[in-house]
């Protein structure tokens, strides 16, 4: 099952995408049919009005997460890019809501910024509500999976010791455009290509099944801590290719198209533009 | 102005707080009270049921706040006692809104931490929406104070160089009890003695007057990277004592009292309890 969250003129909806056709399923959002005990069920077979796919506007899957909680060096290839050992324990970091933008929307690149990078990330949706989840009620909270650029200010992000400042720009990452259920891409631990193209040249390219911690480790580790929530985000990091890790350095600018695809899961086209005053 | 959150059987309520009465607002918390347009300064004469402070059960002050930006490294003292030169910018890091309990709560020290320890701060309350606010807007987006006590679990802090997964255990950080506006307290960088006790014992005490980077600082700061709405916190950081940096170093556990107090603002007081199986 494919869901999305549409926009309309004066609000949103989640729909579920079948083919060329959205069914509307009453609900504001992914959020909400998340919330709702047993909705996510009832979406599979739920009728509703029917919408056309094409030129559909996407919104933020979840616009208003509780948490979206960042894993930092989790690809082989990325750690050893940025020149760091294998970890033992997952890196995290976090993001406010407000850094979410649509499948389709514009990234703002503040004018603050000289080094404007992107990093394509595999991002897991909580559907359940679970705290120190062992094995089994990890694998019953992933409602799910979807695509997310965590773009990020390497300038700010290497300011000080912590990394949020480079990573919690308004209207910066993308995430969509739909919530696919695991069994749609092989399951829990899902293996499929990722891909970040900046104006049709190929930047990260890498498969999800390289990750260190895996979908159901990161939700067991970070329900250890803090419960997760329905609608709660878990973005699993970045393969190597990150501009900033380049010879020489590449940064995003004004006017480029970012592009951030997995295989399965679906594709993200956002067009850089320039936000603040010069 | 003081207001507060209070819990009532079924529900919540924001309340003004006036001598050993609280005047009941008609809004659900703290939040929604700075949530809705002219509702914090029609709070200052609004009248309402009456009820008696004595008592009074406070919940979190903002229990569902977007933001929850803390600043790690703000006091003089205790930069030096963690080793570290003088910041040229703020260290940030956050919190999520799971992490935040009442005035009088118990605290949850989970079984997963040896190294439990308190950090007693100044929280900044947002009033009005404000993005790359300057000085004047930073000033008025400034709801008023509030105490809060951002207790870590050092071993976790320091598992990897983010210390997000030492600062976001479920049910850790008291805030409150008061809403204090800054007319109350000489204003938008106020001076005042803040203090952390455990057991009755002193571990924590300076003037929030030693802050590096001061309330109006932090919302320009903030503001820059992220709208800052009503209801987001901001923690200024922690002065010099946390039991991490002594000689020997000294933890919380199970039946320990930690009192938060900060001049003029009010008193947190709450109790560990052990949180998780053994």
């Amino acid at each position: 099952m494919k869901l999305a969250t549409i926009r309309l003129e004066d609000r949103t909806t989640a729909v579920r995408v079948e083919g060329d056709s959205l069914i509307d399923l009453g609900l504001r959002d992914v959020g909400a049919v998340l919330a709702a005990p047993g909705a996510l069920e009832a979406a599979a077979t739920a009728d509703g009005p029917r919408r056309d796919a094409d030129g559909a506007l996407f919104a933020s899957l979840v616009p208003r997460p509780g948490k979206v909680v960042c894993v930092g060096l989790n690809y082989q290839t990325h750690i050893k890019e940025m020149g760091r050992d294998l970890p033992e324990f997952p890196t995290l970091f976090s993001k406010f809501a407000d850094t979410l933008i649509g499948a389709r929307d514009e990234i703002h690149r503040p004018v603050e910024t000289e080094q404007f990078d992107w990093e394509a990330e595999l991002a897991v949706v909580v559907g359940r509500q679970v705290r120190r989840a062992n094995e089994a009620a990890a694998e019953q909270a992933i409602a799910g999976f979807t695509v997310l650029n965590d773009i990020t200010c390497r300038d700010w992000q290497f300011r000080t010791r912590e990394w949020l400042q480079g990573k919690n720009w308004d209207a910066t990452t993308p995430v969509g455009p739909y919530l696919v259920t695991p069994d749609e891409v092989g399951g829990l631990r899902p293996a499929l290509d990722i891909r970040c193209e900046v104006n049709g040249q190929v930047m990260q390219q890498d498969n999800t099944g390289d990750l260190l911690f895996g979908p159901v480790d990161l939700v067991r580790y970070v329900s250890t801590m803090i419960r997760l929530n329905p609608g709660d985000i878990i973005a699993t990091g970045t393969p190597g290719g990150v501009g900033h890790a380049r010879t020489p350095q590449v940064f995003l600018n004004e006017g480029d198209t970012v592009v951030t695809e997995i295989e399965g899961l679906g594709r993200l086209e956002n067009r850089v533009v320039l936000n603040g005053a010069r």
